[in-house]
C-alpha cells in the first residue's frame, strides 16, 4: 500500500526554498496524487535564521546540520535546495539514508559528482528529480506532446536563450552565484542548464558542440544575496569574478537537428527571457516564460492563406497539468511550475512509475555543461558522452 | 489589541468557493498581515457536497444551514460565493450578527438590495468587501498609482472590453449562471461589472450612460454548472434565456472622460479578455487580463523618436504586491488577485483602515448595471444616481 | 474597345493628392489593368502652388480653376481631394461633364449632398469611387473572403477603433481640419467614416445607433496645415472649436450584430491606430493598421488545445492584392491601400463591372455620420436610413 | 556641377530586378537627392525575356550582353542584380568603363573575386554600393544611431537570426539559388550575409568565429525560379545539394560584443524572419523584418516601474528617412529599403561624399561568409581577416 504522507525535510532556505516550500503547501490543494506532503523538518547552519524560515515557510521542526536532518526515521524525502557546491555529499548521503530526494539544478559542480550522485541513487533503489521546473509548464508540456506525436514532423531547429539582467550593474556584489567554488559556473550553469533541459526534453540528446563563454564584468565589490535575486555589497572590498557572464553554444542533436543556445545575464530589459523556438519538417512552437501560458503554433499544413503562428493560452483542460487550476483564460505562474512538478514525482512515487527529469538527466545536463565549459576553453567541438 | 485569527465561515463551494479558498491557504505565505485567517467552516445545503468541499478545500467543519454557520461564534468573517440572488439577505444576516463580510460580485440582484446590504453593514460597523479582485492584480495597481500621481494627466478616454466565449455553444445549457431570477443578469453582472469596476477604480464615477443589451441564443437545454465554467446538459428539455449575452454601453465619468465598454460571452478566441485602455493628456495606459502581468504604458513626454508604448512586466519591487511573490520576471497569475484582495482586506482589518472595494463601491457598481438595463430598455441616456 | 489611358485630372493637392499621385505612378508596375493612368492635369487656387505640386507629383499641367480642368477634352477622370466642402459641387459637376469621378472620404458634408452626387453619377452614367482605401489592405480583403464565405458564420460582433493622437497639444491650431463648415465634422467624418466603411464593408448596414461626440479642446490658436498631418500656427488669435475631437456609437447591425465603434484623436501614442474586431459564430478577426500585414484569425474548429488566434501575415498569393508586390514575408504599406484601390476601380472600368465603395456607398457612409450626430444632439437612438 | 541625370543600365531581371526598378521609379517622389535616375537600359540573354522585362520595369532600351550595356556611352550607373557568379566579372569591367556601380548581395563568390571588385572601383575611381537593403530600414538605422550616439552604452550582445521556410517541401526544386557554383552558398550567402551586414552596421567588425552549416535535403527534384521566390520543377531528374540550408555561428565583434547568428531556410513559419537585438550597458534593441516599421527599445535609466521594452512605430519626422514619406503612424514596407539605399547612393554621389555599405563592406562581408564556411570544414574557430 502506498505511503499516505511524505514527510519533507529541506536542506537550505533561500529563494528556491521558498519556491518548493510553497508548492508543498499549495500542492495537495490542486492535486490527488494519493500522498500528501508534510514539512517535517528544515536544516541550515544558522540557527535563526534556519528557525525563522522553519516558522514563515511552515516546516514543523528544524535541524543546524543536514546529516542531523537526514539521518531522522520521520523524513521520507530530502529537498536540497543549498549552493550547487553541497548537492553531491548531501544527496549521496540522503541516497543512503534510503531517503528520496529532489535536488535544484544544477544537479552538481562537475560530471563526477553527477555521476555519483546518479549511482548512490540507483544503489538506494530511491527515487530522485532535479529541478528542471520550467518544462513542468503546461506549455511546454504540451510541446512537448506536439513533438512526441510527429505533429511537428522531423525536428531541424532548437534555438533558445535564456537571457536576463540582474547582475549588469558593475556594483552588484561578487554573490555566491558568481564564485566559482560554490557555483561551479555562472550564467552558464544557473540558466543556461535550464535551456540544455528544455532542448534534451522537448529534441533529445546533445551530441557534440561548440561554446564559448564571457565574463564581461571582471570584478565586483565583495557582497551577498538578500533574498530572491537581490544582494547587498558588504564590505568595502572588491574580488575578482571568476564564472562566466554570459555564455553561448551551437549544438547537434542525435536526431540531426541543430541547436544554437545563449544563456547571458547582461541582456538589457530582460528580467527572465527563458525563450525556445523549435522548427521541424511540419510546424514550429515558441514560448517565453515572461508569458509562459502562451504557446506559439504553427502547422504547415494549415490551409494556404490560413498559415500562421496560433497564439494558444494553454491554460484549457487539454493542456497538461492546466485542468487542475482555473477555467481557460485564467493564467498561472512562475510558482505553478514546482507544484507540477512535484506533483509529478509525488505521483510517481505512489504509482513506482519513472519519473524525470531524473539524476541520470542532471547528469546528461552535466556532460553537456562540461562539454560547454571544454569548448570554450579549447577553441573547439567537443564531443559530448552519452549515457 | 489586534485579533491573531480571523476565522472564517464560507457560504457557497463552487467556482469562486476554490479560488478563495486556495487565496486563504496561500495568503500566510507571502504577506505578513498581522492576521492568520482560520477556514473554520463552509455551508451548502447538500451535505454530501459541503462535506467533500470542506475536505478538498481545507475547511474545519460544515454546515447544511447558512444561517448555522453565520451564528456560530467561532465565525469572523463570512466570505459569501453563493449565486447572486442570495447575496443580500446572507449578507444582512451576516452583518447583523456582526460578521466582517466578503461578498462575491455582483453585489446583489437589485441597487434596492445593495443598500440595504451597505445600509446593513454600517449599522452593524463591520467591514466588507466586494470581489472586484481585478484591481488587484499589481498591473491594475500600477496603473491606478500612475492615474493618482498625475503621470497620465487628465483623462480623455477608458475603453474597457471583457470578452469570453464559454457559452457560444447553442447546445450549451442553461445553467443559473443564465437564469435571471439567480444570477440578475448575463454577461452584464459576471463580467461586465468587472469593467464598471475597473473603470470606476481607475477613473471615477459614471454619471450618465447609453446601453444596449443582446441574446443572441434565445433557448437552450437545461442543465447546470459542473465545475469551472463547464456545464453538463441535465434533461431533454430546454428553456429561454432570459439574460443577456452581451451588453455595451458609451458613459461620461464625471471628470469629463469618454468611456466605452463592452462585456459579452460570444468573442470567439477570447477566453478570458478583461482589456481596458485608458488615455490621458500625458499618457495612455493598456492591459489584458490573458497576459494580466504586463502594463502597457505610454508617455507624452517621451523623448521625439523613442515614444511608444513600454510593456512592463509588473513584477518588479515598485509593483504593487509584486514584492510579495518572486524576483521580477517571475510571473504570477489569476488566483495572486484574491491573494492580494483578501490580504488588503485583512490588513484594513488589524489597522482599522478604510478599505475598497467596499460596499459603498459595490452599490455603486449596481447603480451602473441597473442604469444600463434601463437605458437598454429605454433606449435612452439614463443618469446614474451618485452615492 | 477599352481605352488604354485614362487621363487623371486631380482637384488639390495636399496629404491625398500626394498618396493619390504616387499611386497613380506605381500602380502600373504592380498591376496590369488594361489602362494606364495618365496624370494630365492639376488643379489648385493657388497658381504657385499648384505648380510646384504638379511638378512634384508629375501632372503634365495644372490650371487654377478646377471648373476648366473639369471642362477638358483631355481628362478622363476627375480626382477630388479637396476639403470636404468642396467635394459635392466638384464631383456634381464632373459628373455632369461625363467624367469618371474618384472623391475622397467622408463623400460629403451633409446626406442631401451626398445624395446629389449619388444621382448625378447615375444620371451620367459614369463610374465613381469613394476613397475608403482601408477595406483595400489585404488583410481586411482576406478578412471579407472569410466572413463572406462564411467561414466565420453568422456575426455577433464588430468592434472598431480609430485612435490618434495628433492633436492632442491644445497648441494644435485650428486648422481647416478641425473646421465644421470645412469639413463637416472632426474625428468623425475623417476617421469615423473609415470604421463605419470596414464594419458596412466586412459586416453589412448598420440599421440604428445611439452615439456621443466629445471635443476636450474647445479653444485653440489659428493656423493651417503644413503638410501630411503637421500645422504651424499662423497668427496670435484664436478660434472655437466646433468639430469633435472624439465620438463613440453603439449600433445595430441588419444582420443581427452588435457594433461597437470609437473614433479620437486624443488617445495618446495611438498615432494611427485604425483597429477592427469581428467575431462570429464560427471565428473571429482582429486587425490593426499600424501592423497592417497582419491579420489575426481564430477559427472555433480548430483542434482543441491548439486554438488560438493566428498571426497571419498577408503577404501571400492567396491574400487578395499580395501577389502583385512581393514575396511571403516581404510586406507593403499604407500608399499600397491607394494602388489597390484605384487598380481595383480602373479594372472595373475596363471590364464594365461595378465597383465598390461607390457613391451608393459613399451616401450610406453619410447616412451613418449624420444619424451619429443627430443621436450625440438629442441623446437617443436614431434609425439609419436605408439606400 | 553636378549631374541632374543618372542614367541606369541593369543587368538582370528576376526578382531583385523588379525591386530595383521599383525603387527608380518610386525614388524621386520622395526624396529630391539633386539627380534623377532614368532606366535607360536592361541586359539580359534571353531576348524575349529582356525586351518583356525592360517593357514591365519601364526600361527605354535593352541588350542581350551586359558587355554592351556596360560600352554605353548613355550610362552612368551599372546595377548588377544577376547570379552571385557573375558579379565580380560584371563590376571589374563596369568598373574599368568609369560606371559606378550597384551590385546586390552578397558582393561575390570568394574573397579573392571580392577584393578585385573592390580594387576595381578604387582603381578607377568610380562609386560603388551593394545592396544590403535592410540597414536602410528606418527602425534599424534609428537604432543605429542610438547605439552610435551611446545611447545603449558598451554593447553586450548581438543576436540575429533570418529565418525562412520557402525551401522546406523536399520538392522544391534544385533552382539556381541551390547551386554552389551560381550561389556560392545557400542560405549563409543569401540571408546569412544580410544578418551579417546589420551586425557590422549596428556593433562593429567580427573578428573572430566558430561555424556549422547544414543541408537537410540532401537531393532535390530540378527547376528553375519562376517569379519571386517561387520555383516550378522542370524535368524528371533530381541533383545533389551542394549548399546549405542552414548555417549558425558564434562571433567576437571588435569591441568585445559576443555575437550569436543564425540563417535558415527552414524555420517553419517564418517567411522573412530577420530579427536582431543588440543588448547594451544602457538598454537594448530589438527588431523583427516582419514588422519593419516597428522597432522595441528598452532603456536602463528609465524610471524603476516603469522600464520596458518601448514599440516604437519608426515612422515618425525624427526616424530616418520617414520623413519622406507619410505621417506618422501610417507604415512603409519592404520595396521602400531599396528606395531609402538608392537615395542614399544617389545622394552621395551628388555631394561626393562616403556612401556605406561599399565594396569594402561587400568584402569584410565576404570575409565572414568565408570565415563560417572554413570553420564549418574545420570545426575551429576561424579568424577574419581585417580590411
Amino acid at each position: 500500500m502506498a505511503p499516505r504522507e511524505l514527510r519533507i525535510g529541506m536542506v537550505g532556505y533561500k529563494f528556491m526554498g521558498k519556491a518548493h516550500s510553497h508548492a508543498y503547501r499549495d500542492l495537495p490543494f490542486f492535486f490527488d496524487t494519493g500522498v500528501t506532503p508534510v514539512m517535517t523538518a528544515i536544516a541550515g547552519r544558522d540557527e535563526a535564521g534556519v528557525r525563522a524560515a522553519a516558522e514563515q515557510f511552515g516546516f514543523a521542526s528544524c535541524e543546524t546540520d543536514w546529516r542531523r536532518l537526514i539521518e531522522r526515521d520521520d523524513i521520507d524525502v530530502v529537498d536540497i535546495v543549498t549552493p550547487n557546491n553541497t548537492h553531491a555529499e548531501i544527496a549521496i548521503a540522503a541516497a543512503k539514508a534510503g531517503k528520496h530526494i529532489i535536488c535544484e539544478k544544477p544537479l552538481a559542480l562537475t560530471v563526477d559528482q553527477a555521476k555519483q550522485m546518479r549511482d548512490a541513487v540507483n544503489e538506494a533503489g530511491v527515487r530522485a528529480i532535479v529541478c528542471h521546473n520550467y518544462r513542468f509548464s503546461p506549455a511546454i508540456q504540451y510541446a512537448k506532446q506536439l513533438i512526441s506525436s510527429g505533429k511537428l514532423g522531423r525536428i531541424y531547429h532548437v534555438r533558445a536563450q535564456y537571457l536576463q539582467d540582474w547582475i549588469m550593474d558593475p556594483e552588484f556584489p561578487l554573490v555566491w552565484r558568481l564564485r566559482k567554488e560554490v557555483t561551479g559556473s555562472g550564467a552558464l550553469g544557473d540558466i543556461g542548464a535550464h535551456i540544455i533541459d528544455l532542448g534534451r526534453f522537448l529534441v533529445g540528446e546533445i551530441t557534440d558542440l561548440t561554446a564559448t563563454m564571457e565574463t564581461f564584468i571582471k570584478e565586483r565589490p565583495l557582497g551577498e544575496m538578500s533574498g530572491g535575486l537581490n544582494a547587498k555589497k558588504d564590505v568595502n572590498a572588491t574580488g575578482i569574478v571568476d564564472v562566466d557572464d554570459a555564455a553561448a553554444w551551437l549544438a547537434h542533436f542525435d536526431q540531426g537537428a541543430l541547436g544554437v543556445f545563449e544563456a547571458t545575464r547582461f541582456a538589457a530589459g530582460n528580467r527572465n527571457g527563458n525563450r525556445i523556438e523549435v522548427n521541424g519538417e511540419k510546424g514550429s512552437i515558441r514560448w517565453d516564460l515572461e508569458n509562459m501560458n502562451n504557446l506559439q503554433v504553427y502547422l504547415v499544413d494549415d490551409a494556404p492563406g490560413l498559415q500562421g503562428f496560433r497564439t494558444i493560452n494553454c491554460t484549457e483542460e487539454q493542456h497538461p497539468f492546466a485542468g487542475a487550476y482555473w477555467p481557460a483564460g485564467h493564467i498561472i505562474g512562475y510558482e505553478h511550475t514546482f507544484i507540477n512538478l512535484f506533483a509529478t514525482f509525488f505521483q510517481s512515487i505512489v504509482d513506482g512509475t519513472e519519473c524525470k527529469p531524473d539524476f541520470e538527466d542532471g547528469l546528461q545536463n552535466e556532460r553537456v555543461l562540461a562539454a560547454i565549459e571544454q569548448s570554450s576553453e579549447r577553441g573547439q567541438w567537443v564531443q559530448v558522452t552519452q549515457g
